[in-house]
């Protein structure tokens, strides 16, 4: 399926082994031996393709389907048609995902450093790091083993980069300490200083960025994303939290485990996140709130005041969802009434 | 008019031949033989300079000008000066844009490869090709001829550059496919992993981004532009569409051609425009939507729904433009009676 | 208090010498003699500290803190524990940020110009200037004295870059006349074409964009922050004004003095700006409009008509604040009603 231009596909894998590595179960046990060479979408997964159904409004897909195997939920099995073998799980995508990852792994270090790389004699390099043309590492920065430094990224004085992590190309990283299996995307800017500044009449000064930004493990940073150090303090990108593209983190805020930021969001300083929290594209958070875990913010929203855990939050200001599409419904009644007037 | 130390200025010209790049016609063939010099700004323009009209309340600066010549519509013709030449045309700024080009022509390539531009062996570089100092171009990429690669730019392995491209300084392009007369902008990030993993409790899985970016012929991607590569599909930007500065376009995009988009727009996985659509600044699309063709999306809405052809929406979350001003008017009234009530 | 990892402290100084910088006034003048070691939070403070209180709500903070001094007002002496030496300052904030720049100074040029860097024989490279790994600068450019150019920036032909400016990581500016003590942060883009075309049924006509980028002294301009050349005149970023990052300023924007625009906002081609009017997070003003001097913008608002000098707007589209809160208020009283009606 995926372009072999770009893509290197392992296997082909024996179904059973496959369904292992999901912890699902196969709906015929001979099935086990069956060879599977690829994986697909639904509308496009051919014979000896394994494929997988999320959701039950695309049944009839699956029903046309020639994949030799689908993952499903179990309570959709009677959707599979005859002669493809299901492989049960309660969490199809998440089955899928894993699936995948054993056809398409990632790319590990090669360990090649190239000679158009620069890097200063006081850099530690780990073992089997890859550091690609252009890229620059200087003066008491630290690079782990099996990491890559993609070409032209930037890595200043004194930042510690942990093991198995994937530094962008063109990405700029500066008084940070990154942890083990961490991806930072191309294009991002981390550790400059945050916005800080004393205003009067004779305009600012500048307030010294004194913090650092620690990013925790297996944490992922997307593309043209800037992360601001902290002032007296620092930022914190808490363990497998990830941020989509062109994301801001201002100066001081502080995220927890696996929170998940989608692209062109952003938090004003010294703002603190639980665990779990969703922040959709687009939203906005005020400086110096809390967020507690488990907490949902829709798509646009600008958030003004604390949320508490497990909260879902929408509008702007934003209000919890329900009071927001209580004044879209409100809004419509009274555009009714109004027209009706006319 | 433009700074020398910048812009090499073309020229002069013969009036009747500008006015034949630009489709328009003379209000007096005897001006066909004046040499025109530069282009200027309506309120800068000087004897020898060439301006345009392009809207009525304006008049009154074209009355004053000195400029030699004048593009205008036909049911304008009356505001022209005395003594100066007019150029009629129906769409007088894509008039004046022609001639402006003539003046200022896009400089092309010079085909000269810096000494320290990073090249891999195994890439194919065509005739008359730019490669600036600090360019690092892998292995397997190719880029086609009269194309230009600017300092510091990034084009991995296998990528497919068109010919008389530019790829603006630091932009970063993976997993690409790219046309002819493609010009992406500075600090670009193209190709990247979407933004696609399985959630549950124990955290996030990463779900195998295997499709491509396709770029069409004539597209403009701006500086700090993100375009993540699609998952089981390919991410395709149409040919002839713009997106400005700063926009975010999300895996399995598809954008048909001709289409706008203003900075710090927007769109989420697997949405799909058609021709033609206009989406203003600041603007969000969730995802899995369609947007027809000529759709009109104006600055800052969130688009929530299918948009039909030709529509034109506003708001958050967006509707019907005409709702959204009566969302305005209704809320309006309602402050007044309330204020009366008071 | 910072991390000597990256952070080089200064000092220690007499109290009275850093009272003198800061133009504060001791509590008791016996105190001048007193050696200060660190600048720290109220929280964090410890003997041999200075601190500072800008807000009263902190005060039970204050009594618990071991610093040896703290800034703050006169009518909050009263909050000051005994044993501690007080400055008394009109500012506190201002007064500590002096003080803490005194501990950390921004780290000058040391002249330094590495072998990696890429260097035009017709640039132009004053006294003392740093131009580090992998930057490039293009024929005719000129970088005045005791500059920084950090590595991988690319200035392009004929730009003119001022005295004790810092140009970031990665950085791209083309087009464009700088001044001096300009800070342009990492990722920036500042000098591409502005956003200009006709559009017909043919599809789009590029229209040159022949202006330039005039950033004025002491400015500073956000990380991934990208500002547009303008079309037929220039887009003037004023002296002392503070971008943020992922900011997009259009093709012409004239900004004053001493104006901020936090994170994530925009501003259209061809809109005006005075002096120190502040643009929060995220907020997108519509173009060719003009926005008085002292004018603020609240988070989020979409800003699409004239704002004049000192008023507050917040909204989409902006209103003035206080009709903001309005409409908010107005509107749950209607959710009430409806409610009640149930």
């Amino acid at each position: 399926m995926a372009d072999a231009l770009f893509f290197k596909k392992h296997g082909p894998y024996a179904l059973g082994r496959l369904a292992e590595i999901a912890s699902a179960d196969l709906t015929d046990d001979k099935g086990a031996d069956v060879e599977i060479e690829d994986v697909a979408a639904l509308n496009k997964a051919e014979s000896g393709h394994l494929t997988f159904l999320d959701n039950v409004k695309y049944r009839e897909e699956l029903a046309a389907s020639n994949a030799s195997a689908c993952i499903l939920r179990p309570d959709m099995v009677e959707h599979l048609p005859e002669g493809m073998i299901g492989l049960l799980s309660g969490s199809p995508y998440k089955a899928f995902a894993l699936i995948a990852q054993t056809f398409y792994p990632q790319e590990p270090s090669k360990g090649h450093i190239d000679k158009a790389a620069h890097i200063a004699s006081g850099a530690v390099i780990g073992d089997n790091v890859t550091v690609e043309a252009g890229a620059v590492i200087e003066s008491g920065a630290e690079v782990d083993k099996d990491s890559i430094v993609e070409a032209g990224a930037v890595i200043k004085e004194h930042v510690k980069i942990g093991a198995h992590c994937r530094i962008g190309a063109n990405a700029v990283i500066s008084h940070a300490v990154i942890g083990n299996h961490v991806n930072i995307y191309r294009g991002c800017c981390i550790g400059q200083d945050g916005f800080g500044f004393a205003m009067d009449a004779d305009g600012f000064t500048k307030v010294p960025q004194l913090g650092k930004v620690i990013i925790e493990d297996h944490a992922e940073i997307g593309a043209n994303t800037t992360i601001d150090r902290g002032s007296m303090q620092d930022t914190v990108i808490g363990a497998g939290t990830w941020l989509d593209n062109l994301v801001q983190i201002g100066h001081n805020v502080k995220m927890g485990r696996n929170c998940v930021m989608v692209a062109q969001s952003g938090i004003s300083g010294s703002t603190t996140l639980g665990d779990f929290v969703v922040v959709a594209g687009q939203v906005g958070i005020a400086g110096h709130l809390n967020i507690g875990s488990g907490a949902r913010i829709a798509a646009k929203s600008g958030v003004m005041r604390d949320i508490g855990p497990g909260e879902e939050h929408m509008g702007y200001p934003s209000v919890p969802i329900k009071s927001f599409m209580r004044q879209i419904a409100t809004l419509n009644k009274m555009i009714k009434r109004d027209k009706s007037k006319d």
